[in-house]
């Protein structure tokens, strides 16, 4: 079938006749397991195939909406749609979990999968962030799994393969219970600026146009990944990295997956990945991966999976698209037309970085020769911020925030900042920060030097390849 | 007494009828143990306090000299001098081992103490450093210790203090041997580009005015400090961090003391700290800590302790004057002027950082339109560097280094590079370079922003107290 005899776009359900995918398991609704079973994923595929969808938007000549949401995914709702009955009411139910587990005044940054990040003020009022206004970046719909249905498969080359529920890793005489206040960001934070600044990139193509609250940071109660893998009669020696699982459906370029992601086994090693069932106190929200997700410190957000189904001990990093084919790192001489992935990196640790939320950009303000600038700073991999610093002349001179206004550290934590700058223009001011890590380790000076992260490109280069005549997953 | 009333400057040994302190221990010539003696540090002190020194020199509007040594360090040879028969002949013993145990044409940064980098086109030219290559940077002068006479206290807050020959530390029934590729670095690494671009800095009063080889790597042999720590029964529960103690006289403001630091507990749990007797496979040179080093993995190289005597578990970071006064980091807003310790942080783990060597400054290139570009690149806590991107244009155009050019990555070292840069100008190209590290962390734009690193104004600061009629050690 060509391009042009494709089937209608389907916005509220398939008119595939074959198009039914029954769920896994009992009292987990919006799991549909593909990674099992290559014949249900093939079948996905040859339907989505019939369907024209449409292309992601397109922000390198025109600004992004000041709508909320900024932007409605419509693409993923008709993946969604397109998969049938199991399927096509995830949008809206993931909607209306939004509405009830966060802030009324969240920025939508994506209606669906949704991606949001709480206004800019209040992420800065507390050092543990509330759950209602910590950021959430999903790659799916939001799936309702019953605690006391829910279990966790533990395989892959580890020596005893198990099953634990949520009662098993509860069990203090198993697991020793384990918190840890650790901050999570998604590779995304400040990405709006970059757009901004550079349009055409390679970043435009964008799910989620972040500003600067794609981060957050809460107090995480579970158990050592460590302790259950030993649990589990400990690793075969050939076994390097651990596979993360979870319940979310996930598309990309005309085929569907479980969300999938791995870590090197040093991670675990270290007890720096937590399987977490209490947030700040308080049980998982749904939308936070309830009940039971990875919190993997100090590491992109994309690899503290939520709604775990498995973890599998592997030898090379998992082959799954996320990890393969998203997030990827590239030179400054690559851009969405010459990319190909195996000339980027795997982001994994977060580099040092730091954000002005107070004030915004273009402010009016009068002041008596003082301005008062806040914000946060981050550095992951096992490092800390020890020093912030702030600029009101673009980084010509820099003045350090005082050591009482950093907020406490923590080994896998933001730390919150805020100074009085002295300042004696009354003109344009350009305000700056950057954060210092006890590594020593700074920011590049310029966002065209930070990162060119190729997310979201999956529609246009298939789209790009088709023009060309090619198959897309060549 | 007055300072007009000082002695003359000594230069060969002490006249002060009281300067005579034994060496503290059979076959460990060199070794005045200091720490134990307050009375005897006091008695130094007195006697140090009767001459007059001469002052470090100040490179802020003269250049280096080319000569090589570059510097004599003619105040620390009178330091030793004014202390009587058992240190006095330590700069020559020294420099004996030097030229006995370096490479002939070894660039000797500061004559005494010895520090000293190799060539530049030789450092590059293997991934592991040849011992007699490897960069040295001695705070005192080089003590002779048999290894039957050697012994090591392990004490403080441990559970079981004890005493161990290198017989017991080579007894692989025992502890196990360990083998492990890591790179030591200077913090001063560089240090002659920040002089000569920004005279004034804070940072031109120097013993070691470092090029780009205070760098060096090595296959250290020896057993995990986790191993021995629990060979002696374990930490105590309040213990936090771990005191090296070094044979090496210091020298600091007029008192004396033993070569010590610490670094945090957790950096030993997590076997990133060997107790090394090999180097490269063969005994540790007597220039580079023979019998036995600490190696501390991706820290600055001033913890990786020589000729260690005794480790102390403590609780809060050592209060020796490396540990405090030195190897300090300050925002740029801090000169040599108004510097206090307490302004500035501790330099642990070292930031990610690289180096052309080849070509040199200002070198006649004639090419057909590449350029041949070698150097190293290097990231510690625990990062490595993963990709290396060079400028022929000052940073407005990166090329990557070809993947195949960089050597082999391991955990704990630097990487080697090469590229052929493409190049269209026949005049003058400002060749630059920046490595990326696994945590996505780069390298700061220009030279100014990286660092102030105030590690040897003792003497300065000392007189511009006294200038002020105060006591330097307020």
């Amino acid at each position: 079938m060509g391009s042009n005899e494709r089937l209608d776009i389907p916005l509220r359900e398939s008119n595939h006749p074959q198009a039914y995918f029954p769920e896994e398991e009992k009292g987990w609704h919006g799991y549909i397991e593909w990674e099992k079973y290559p014949e249900k994923q093939a079948k996905a595929a040859e339907i989505l195939a019939q369907y024209s969808f449409l292309g992601p938007p397109e922000f390198q000549m025109v600004p992004i909406p000041d709508t909320n949401p900024r932007l409605e995914g419509v693409r993923w709702k008709q993946y969604h749609a397109a998969l049938g009955s199991t399927l096509k009411d995830l949008p809206q139910e993931s909607w209306d979990i939004v509405k009830k587990e966060k802030a009324e005044d969240m920025i939508h940054v994506l209606d669906f999968p949704y991606n949001g990040e709480p206004p800019r003020d209040r992420l800065i009022e507390t050092t543990l962030t509330n759950n209602e206004d910590h950021f959430v970046r999903n790659h799916g719909g939001i799936p309702i799994i019953n605690e006391d249905d829910y279990f966790l498969d533990i395989g892959g080359l580890v020596n005893k393969p198990t099953r634990l529920t949520m009662k098993d890793l509860k069990n203090e005489a198993l697991f020793p219970r384990q918190t840890n206040v650790v901050s999570l960001q998604c590779s995304g934070t400040r990405r709006i600026e970059q757009i901004q600044q550079y349009p055409g990139d390679g970043d435009e193509l964008i799910n989620a146009p972040w500003g600067e609250g794609a981060i957050g940071t809460a107090r995480w109660t579970g158990v050592s990944l460590k302790k259950v893998i030993k649990h589990c009669g400990g690793l075969k020696d050939s076994a390097k990295n651990i596979e993360f699982m979870g319940v979310d459906t996930y598309f990309k370029k005309g085929k569907v997956y479980n969300y999938v992601v791995s870590v090197p086994w040093r991670k675990v090693r270290a007890h720096e990945v937590l399987l977490a069932w209490e947030m700040n106190g308080k049980p998982l929200p749904k939308i936070h991966g309830y009940p039971l997700r990875a919190v993997v410190y100090g590491y992109i957000g994309a690899r503290s999976v939520k709604w775990l189904s498995r973890i599998n001990a592997i030898i090379e990093p998992s082959e799954a698209p996320v990890q393969k084919k998203e997030y990827l790192y590239y030179s400054t001489q690559v851009g969405k037309h010459n990319a190909t992935y195996s000339d980027g990196f795997s982001i994994q640790d977060m580099p040092v970085s730091s954000a002005i939320m107070s004030p915004i950009d273009k402010a009016v303000i009068i002041h008596d020769g003082f301005i008062t600038m806040k914000g946060w700073a981050y550095s992951g991999g096992g490092h800390w911020p020890v020093r912030v610093e702030v600029s009101g002349d673009g980084g010509s001179v820099w003045y350090e925030t005082p050591f009482e206004k950093l907020s406490p550290k923590y080994f896998y934590a933001w730390r919150l900042w805020s100074i009085d700058l002295p300042v004696d223009a009354e003109g344009w001011l350009e305000l700056v920060v950057r954060c210092w890590d006890n590594a020593l380790n700074t920011q590049p000076t310029f966002v065209r030097s930070a990162w060119v992260d190729l997310e979201e490109d999956e529609e246009y280069e298939t789209q790009v390849q088709r023009r060309k005549g090619r198959d897309p997953e060549e």
